[in-house]
């Protein structure tokens, strides 16, 4: 399956800040065929610092997307049967617009210019989106981490625009301890002097901050299992009888490639806005109370999270399971079983898929 | 209880490298008194960046020891019965020898021309001292999380010279992910540009990249149950109606300012060594086993951890206890309740009071 990505470019958006955007480019793929009726589409939603490029084989990378083995014939979200959508996020640098996107006021990079941007404007800029493609009701909307956010208001602010929603270890609003592992990315950032107040654009950008982002980021989604497994105490170039101190364990040679390696693929102020946005949703923010939000929604909810994951813990699943079912939602939740810490929900396919492949064969049923 | 901080100087000290450094500054602190036949000295040993001062008003400072809840009259160490010697470790800046100080051969500071050091190393150090106060048998070796770790090599290496040893909220080897939490704080220093090779004194020092693995460090130390409940989701500082990237959540003040507040306090070149030597650090090396290793000791154990310390879990505790258990160890283990993370054993400490000083009464009845 090639695929190839695509950009629609909207007029304006209005931010939930009041501040309007113009132009506003979104990059996104599709993947099956939109039936007639178009009731068979459904929105995937990226995590953190995921992009559009979701599922099959870009033909310019030649690179899998990242959810592939969850998208396509056969799979969870079976492409014979749906439609799939996915987009990459406002704030991005994966082709929608963000501050590394050309300010039409100033001809020259927003930088930190752009506008303060939340989860609701991602999903509002993806509502204009998805009308663009006409259709006025998705079967579903997932996706993990991040992307659960995007989910949830889905399902809040548009509730008759969403059939089923598929939360995956995610939480209605970040925990102290979320925040403060952002924030140690943000500072890791706006430490290095190559950050230069966002200016970096046509310069040398904040490797080096950006990377240790990366690398304390890495830590939280793997679990403190997973990285026994992976690496132990296992030394990579150790030689010498005594210790020297370069003696380098494996883990260590893995975090700083795996953060020299994002450097070339996502932008630092790019990093900043999304991580603020996440950090700022809250759910509840304009209810009363969290179970009053999710009222709003008319959508199946299937809740997943797994035993591992520590960043984004069952008991901020279990939170918004209680929530529904305190108003009557139709809420089916899955704790899953895995090592794999807060990465189960891109590699635990097994279970996924059965999950979603019998939950969403139902909702298609009952919609058609 | 006005406290002064003492230092000796040692001509040399074999490390187990094979270097040999010359000479050697120990700072320390006693409180109580050494009795006539010398049985009653209890060594505490610090944790990554503590000093030695544990107890007490400092008279330069006045500042309170870093375990000043447990030591002094009445208290777990009781100084009315028992004499505590503290001190910084090898390795530190806080007037033990380490890469701050001046290296004779050049007449500037070692830096990373600073040799390799060992968690062994340290111990070796503080047995120089403990002889040089004329003490032959310690009562008990004391310390939580890196000094639990020193507390291990003093039974292990020594076995004569301790008769009680408590390793609290610790490991006998670092996991991948406590590994890889300390590479993130290294990382950060060196990005600094600042760092400059180790190569700061006299200049400016990489304030930005050690403050970022401060704030590392912090979130690694609280649990997330005890920053829901110290900080929330609150703001610090939100006026306006629409989110502002300006918008600040007190944990992210708070995070930041206790980074800044390292700095002054805390020496990057210092942090380098110290965590690699943490790292490193693998009780059962030299030994087939970690059952092994332990069965040289011939100390009474009391193995303490916390229900809530994610960075050294209890299940490294329990490693220990059952590695003790196997071979026929003396070992008392006690998990203890607590919200406050990894800070526990320098906050709890009712429950610590009571079982420690049950446990040291007894050591001393049997060894007087």
């Amino acid at each position: 399956m090639i695929v190839e990505t695509r950009v629609v470019q909207f007029d304006s958006l209005t931010l939930d800040s009041g501040i309007v955007l113009t132009p506003v480019d979104v990059a996104y793929e599709t993947y099956g065929e939109l039936n007639p009726r178009k009731t068979n589409a459904i929105l995937v939603v990226h995590a953190f610092t995921g992009d559009s490029h979701a599922a099959g084989i870009h033909e310019e990378s030649g690179k899998p997307g990242w959810w592939d083995n969850m998208i396509g014939p056969g799979k969870a979200f079976d492409t014979n049967q749906y439609f799939v959508i996915c987009t990459n996020v406002l704030g991005g640098c994966r082709g929608t617009t963000g501050p590394s996107s050309i300010d039409p006021a100033s001809g020259k990079p927003y930088a930190m210019n752009f506008p303060m941007i939340t989860i609701s404007d991602m999903v509002r800029l993806q509502k204009r989106l998805v009308e663009h493609l006409g259709i006025q009701r998705l079967l579903a909307v997932a996706g993990g981490s991040m992307g659960g956010m995007q989910v949830l208001e889905w399902a809040v602010r548009y509730p008759d625009a969403v059939a089923a929603a598929f939360p995956i270890a995610t939480t209605a609003r970040h925990s102290a301890q979320q925040i403060a592992f952002n924030e140690v990315g943000r500072q890791a950032i706006m430490a290095d002097p190559d950050w230069n107040g966002g200016d970096y654009y046509g310069t040398k950008p904040p490797a080096r901050g950006l990377s240790v982002a990366r690398m304390v980021g890495h830590i939280t989604y793997m679990s403190d299992e997973s990285m026994k497994e992976k690496f132990g105490r296992r030394f990579r170039n150790r030689e010498a009888s005594a210790f020297t101190f370069d003696d380098e364990f494996e883990v260590e040679s893995y975090l700083r490639y795996r953060g020299s390696q994002f450097v070339d693929r996502f932008d630092a102020n790019s990093y900043l806005y999304i991580t603020k946005a996440m950090d700022i949703f809250d759910l509840a923010q304009g209810f009363h109370s969290l179970p009053q939000a999710l009222e709003q929604a008319k959508a199946r909810f299937l809740v997943i999270s797994f035993t591992s994951d520590w960043l984004y813990p069952s008991y901020q699943s279990l939170e918004m399971v209680s929530a529904l079912r305190s108003r009557g939602g139709d809420v089916a939740y899955c704790e899953l079983s895995s090592n794999y810490g807060h990465d189960a929900f891109l590699v635990e396919v097994g279970e996924q898929t059965e999950l979603i492949r019998g939950f969403l064969k139902r909702v298609y049923k009952e919609a058609a």
